[in-house]
């Protein structure tokens, strides 16, 4: 089969080559491609930073968003059909852990990600455990349901919080705080406020997703922007999708007291934060990692069902041939999520 | 002033009057009326049902549901302005029993009710206590304004249980029920299941305000119904909003294991209740008495300003002059919510 | 191997047999009997009623209250080792329908359960599924090793709710009923009554665990004694653990506005519930089913180790081979929770 | 009267005085007071540290923490009765803004506190708004009815969690963390890590109160020892009560994910916190401020009528008179909670 294989441990080197179609063992399926799309992470190892030199082994098939079919079937699968219309949960929880057993299978302590640890989605075959599988429903837009990762991030950081009806502010504008953006529009939150930092691109996105100030924090102070947009009131839900100590930070001081922030980021460092103002507020935190599995997927069966409005978001498609020009496009920020047609 | 007087112990007996403005307490304002809606409550009082005969003293200006301006301010209060666009709660709680201490006053022990234990809005002057008002948004039609009490208990019942992209049944098309069902609608439950009995007007309502099924079970089975279109899972939330001892048990056959039943309902006489297929799924029930004080009232000023539309379920305005009239379409079921101009 | 097989669709046949030792499939382990304890549904089988005759297949060997250790791991097993001290959930949960993906596999669409569905811990040995077991601490006594199951239906209605320094009223005092009134005691609940009905043992039993007030409903009006018991306030938590209606009702009579009624409990038939009052008092309602997989079991961990004293509730032992004998105690209700002893 | 004034803006400073007895409005009464204890705030005024020289107006009768007997009731009042046995709320809530009228009146928008903003309870007479008034069971030792106020903090700490049978730590042995300590053994915590820094009066106060394991973190390495102490797995529940950033990174460390951080402290300045593996964690982080009004209040009801033992924390009496002597003690770190008899 065509993969998109990254070579070697160094930027770059992604090369479209032919490989063997995996074997199944008898607990997954082998489906076949139909969209993948392309995360953040993607990129981070496509630019081999830090954290993908001490994670990632080359040669390595990454991607873990996708919409596929199934093609076969393990011997001790249960439910799964060949010709399935399918997406899956890309990390595998080990079931065993205590995390797993109580619910928590999004902080698994020994998961294994699709496309990270094992082969992944940017190949016209992947192998993958019949327990990840979503079945979608069949009138699905397959590029709806290739973006449900990360889509499962933003349903799981809307709604952790209680946004409906409620005045939410977004920090940080990737594709992830986008679509949370678009949920809290389809959802009925009183007032969006989104907070990108310079990219201009992005900040029309918001726009475009209707929200009630778009904000470029390079250009214009957020916190003074959210407050007055707020009777001085603050947010009720602050979504901190940016990684940036300074977004974090602005959460808190826009926050009303007893307001909630939900972080779904990673800090480059450590950041400084004013902890003495967030407990002052009675504020509650939460560390938004991975999706609820699979609470979550079910629930974007709901919005999509509901009739929610993704597209807008979803502004790029590429042959998977294409994958070095999507992979910088993406390093541009000038893009919403990109896919790839294998 | 000119008021709307339930004069006698029987049924009707409603008559314009001209009767004094009432004094004010140190902790109570004037309010002037704008828009006085009717309650089924008043309807029974009409009716003079057993319930009216055992709790209202006549003669007795009803009414509870309003919109109005502060007239006049009382010594003691803090925060109203003469002039100030006003509705509030018509349940007046007493502020120091367990219930009003602890987040539940909905619950009050000793609560005293507008129109019910003492005059109401059914005329062109009220006095209510500063702490029952809410100042609404200047734009905010009155008619959305004056029926924020029975919206209330719409959004109590439905915000108890999680509707969001999830799917849903209501039972019971009264004005509250239809207004469960546009605000399900608005933000974003994945389906949405209407049931009345025999009234066809409010099943049309229904389907006007864009449910996945409307239906009718005097003609038609609604566990079936439902059954069928939701695959056969059942629903998540059953929002039973019919005072009907049928349709709770319903509620009971169509709930998905582990999911939400909301009782929005007096029952004439206590039902019979297949509690063992409730424990055996694992479900959940709530009573839903009242509005939540005031969370509920600040999520329906979010809700008006995300743009939900609840025009189609006010579909009648009167002169307050032709209360009587009024009364007579509410009794026959073909209205939705009923407003009335002093 | 020697076991307690039910032998005959009817009233008791239940004989000592030498029966094969199970085989056990790849993911399932073989474990051999420490203690296995006798629930109230062995004794429903016993005694041949309704229920059973539509659910049980004989010959069966019965129970799913047990501890015992690993004698054989099958070959697609991940974890469990031969000589592992162990207990085990007895549903058997499918895992792949939408409760068991959602966190309710307690309440799973296609369950299988130890010792009706399949062989039992009567015998000296079973085969369980892996994912079933629980691994023991080392000093647990095999005594509570074994009630875990039961416990865990305690442990799960006791901690639904909200019983910690909070009035709490436990109606049924059956071993489980017992169970929760020592739990609420060691965690410290404000005040807790206990109401059996006829039997002197068991409220004997529950005055020994030092409750506030032991009240047998067939002499005494429970609901004036909790009345009182409270200066009129009632119960913030009732534990329906009964499965009569009288006692829901009296439940929902003692309830404090906005309080909580868990229910493990089967109603011989829907029983007349004042859902009027419920709903009147903003009351909550819980169906209990089972033990939540897995929180509930680590909860026990935690109860065992913090030093909870469950031996009054253990009150008799028995050789297995005794086991006739043991159900005709259980039947007389003049006992808590009896253990047999392979 | 006599009271303890702070007479000038200076370290000290503290005098007995005739003054007169406070006059009462409407609304509030006036009480004669048993016990006041002293607070680390009122330490901080003492000290006239950074923060006192910017809220603290001189002279002041400072004092939050009290026990009392009605002596005189305004006229607006409701409910009090001259003899009373009461405590009560040291945060005066202002009753309208938006905390106040949704369940947060701990956070509300423009508080007034006894002994801060207003006189307080180091005195012979105080004024109290009858809506902050608590009234203690006629049995309660006054030494208990004086600490609710910080024993109201521990509560929300620990309630805010969820505790019961979990593994904790607490991080800060001050007077409210070794409550916390005697809350968590009282309620069933599973295993219970008290870490305090240098002081070993307090560790030993600790171990009194009967802890898995007492920790210095000056001297042993706490992450070390609780994940020892946890078989590697780390802690459900971390209370940060102590104010240092090493110490909340020291919580996030010790987190278990899925598991909660709460926090009661206020840092000198904003720390320096891995926010990052607390979201990899999926962790929750709640600020503790004040009191939940007056569910907490209510819940300590429940723990002394339970029979918390808390004498262990009341480790020092002192006349109001040599109030001085007891702050120095309170400077020395050597002691519990103090109480001053007046």
């Amino acid at each position: 089969m065509r993969a998109a294989v990254k070579t070697k441990p160094a930027f770059g080197s992604i090369e479209i080559k032919k490989v063997d179609i995996p074997q199944i063992k008898p607990d997954e399926v082998l489906v076949k491609m139909k969209i993948a799309s392309i995360c953040g992470t993607d990129m981070h190892i496509y630019e081999w930073d830090p954290w993908s030199q001490n994670r990632i082994k080359t040669p390595l098939i990454q991607g873990h968003e996708w919409a596929a079919e199934v093609a076969e079937v393990g011997s001790a699968c249960t439910w799964a059909k060949v010709g399935d219309y399918v997406s899956g949960e890309g990390h595998i929880a080990c079931g065993h852990c205590y995390q797993c057993r109580t619910g928590n299978a999004h902080v698994c302590n020994s998961v294994t990600i699709l496309g990270i640890d094992r082969p992944g989605s940017f190949a016209e075959y992947m192998a993958v455990p019949e327990k990840n599988l979503i079945k979608n429903e069949p009138g699905l837009p397959p590029e709806y349901a290739s973006i449900q990762d990360p889509l499962g991030n933003a349903v799981y950081t809307v709604f952790n919080g209680d946004c409906v009806a409620k005045d939410v502010a977004v920090f940080g504008l990737g594709p992830i705080g986008l679509m949370a953006v678009a949920i809290c529009r389809h959802i009925g939150s009183k007032r969006v406020f989104a907070v990108g930092h310079k990219n201009e691109y992005r900040v029309k996105l918001a726009k475009k997703l209707g929200v009630t100030r778009a904000i470029r924090s390079a250009e214009e102070d957020p916190v003074k922007a959210i407050m007055d947009g707020t009777d001085g009131m603050g947010v009720d839900e602050a979504l901190e999708m940016s990684g940036s100590g300074e977004a974090l930070n602005q959460a808190i001081q826009v926050l009303k007291p007893a307001g909630n922030i939900q972080i779904l980021g990673i800090y480059g460092k450590p950041p400084t934060v004013n902890i003495s103002e967030f407990v002052t507020k009675g504020g509650a935190m939460y560390g938004i990692h991975g999706r609820r599995m699979f609470e979550d997927w079910y629930r974007m069966a709901g919005l999509f069902r509901s009739g929610i409005d993704l597209m807008p978001v979803i502004t790029h498609k590429f042959p998977l041939d294409d994958i070095a020009e999507a992979m910088e496009l993406m390093r541009s920020g000038d893009c919403g999520k990109v896919a790839l047609y294998p």
